[in-house]
């Protein structure tokens, strides 16, 4: 099965590593020289301190018409609408995979002409080095459940076991994403505000208690069916993950732009929908995107 | 007349070495070394770049029974409580005047034996550099207000007028000190949080956004009479300190405590009191309290 990979941040560099056993596996990057270093050099995998190199083809996205059997987009939620763009017309795709983060990219799927479409998410931990570098800092799982169509040949992914790179089904996307949007709004900012490493917002009291105050927020405008499995859900996803940095920090220390429209902006926008007010949400919101771009240093 | 002035800090000291030229002033401070080092080399002020050495006598308040004058409690809220319990008995004070910020200390006041109690705030820029040297970062002017007895003695400093360092009165105590309060509360958790200087809350766009949105709270558990005028005070505090750092901001990049029981918690408190959710000042509370003692570094 040929797969191609779109976007090689941490999640696709980190894919393509996993897949490139089993699969066919092209990465389509948006810059010249990244597809130039991976083709040349390898990819590179570390993982409890080994490193492996992977040799891997890469190809520029805007040369191609992406003709693999089953494309995985992995680029960051605010970059989705690009892509689909370029993958608009009909192709020999036969299903696309979206592993973004936050809700803000569902709205954009109706401009793609493939008939087959799958939601994921992504639980392992990845940290991008370098434009060839990967590391997988904590080992978890993707979660694949169907938006439109079939599975088509993605099932393949779901019934093809990978050490440590494990795919789960679930029934309802908008559950499993909801579920990771949760996490993600409430880890995401408030690591990247206090700038602290995950397990931080539960070592500190305070910043525990900070959690509680947004989560109480969203569970309601998100009208959640179970608060406490999604609290509790939350904690083990930050005990799991203590020793990292959240993208949404690593965004903001790079000076780079943050998920918070998919994430925060999605919630607000809810409150808004059923007028239900969203204090919190909006002054990190605003907090995020006044640190964005400033690397941190007033 | 004798000028007794508690605290060595930075508003302690800028205090004494501008009253020095025209009263009989003495520093009781907590620690030995503190006096030792104002006995032994003086006092030093910044201003503008120019440096002037003052020589002023110090005392260790722990020994001594207050006997000036006039007393000018200049330590932080959360240590008003332990001046208090120490100058409780009679003694040859005539006038107490206290320069805190917040609303905390107001209900302590009723310990003291001394029937002339005034309440002030200070509206200088001053940076304390090292146990003997304050810088005059900011010239503004120190607010009295009569809270009980009469000013006493403590009428000659609205009466005598001192170069870059004038008195002003307001008749009504608690309009005064709310309306610092309300300027403390918005630009200093925000200027700590953030970990920026003043200036930069307006000049982010997203900033702006945020003291709007904590304003908005504030002004209404508070139910300011007069909203927009509070507001503009606001905006042109965080004006003319641009380039300071706030004092919460540094208590936090010092690993000390900051004042924000007095200024937020009070903030809190007023809306349990009139039944007023108060979201943002709690999560910033919060947030403070996790940040002191830790330095910014996570």
């Amino acid at each position: 099965m040929r797969v191609g990979i779109v976007g090689a941040g941490a999640i696709g560099l980190l894919t393509a590593a996993y897949l490139h056993d089993k699969y066919d596996v092209t990465v389509y990057t948006r810059r010249h020289m990244q597809a130039n270093v991976l083709n040349e050099q390898g990819l590179s995998l570390v993982k409890q301190g080994q490193q492996r190199t992977i040799s891997i083809r890469a190809k520029l996205l805007d040369d191609e018409l992406l003709t693999d059997d089953v494309v995985i987009v992995a680029v960051k939620q605010y970059d989705v609408a690009y892509v689909i763009e370029r993958c608009k017309q009909l192709s020999g795709v036969e299903t696309f995979i979206f592993l973004q983060n936050g809700m803000g990219h569902v709205r954009l799927l109706s401009h793609l002409k493939t008939r087959n479409i799958v939601l994921g998410v992504v639980e392992h931990g990845a940290l991008k080095h370098d434009d060839r570098t990967v590391e997988h800092t904590g080992m978890g799982k993707t979660i694949l459940s169907l938006f439109q169509g079939e599975l088509g040949k993605a099932e393949q992914l779901l019934m093809t076991p990978i050490p440590d790179f494990p795919f789960h089904y679930a029934d309802d996307w908008e559950e499993m994403l909801t579920k990771k949007l949760v996490v993600n709004a409430v880890i995401n900012p408030l690591t990247a505000l206090l700038r602290v490493k995950n397990g931080k917002l539960l070592e500190v009291n305070e910043y525990q208690t900070m959690m509680e105050l947004l989560f109480s927020e969203i569970k309601t405008v998100l009208a959640l069916p179970n608060e406490q499995e999604a609290w509790e859900h939350i904690v083990s996803i930050c005990r799991k993950t203590a020793g990292n940095r959240s993208s949404m920090l690593t965004d903001i220390e790079q000076g780079r732009k943050t998920e918070i429209d998919g994430i925060l902006g999605y919630v607000i926008g809810k409150g808004q929908e059923r007028g239900i007010p969203t204090p919190l949400s909006q002054f990190l919101f605003y907090a995020i995107k006044g640190l964005e771009g400033r690397k941190g240093n007033g």
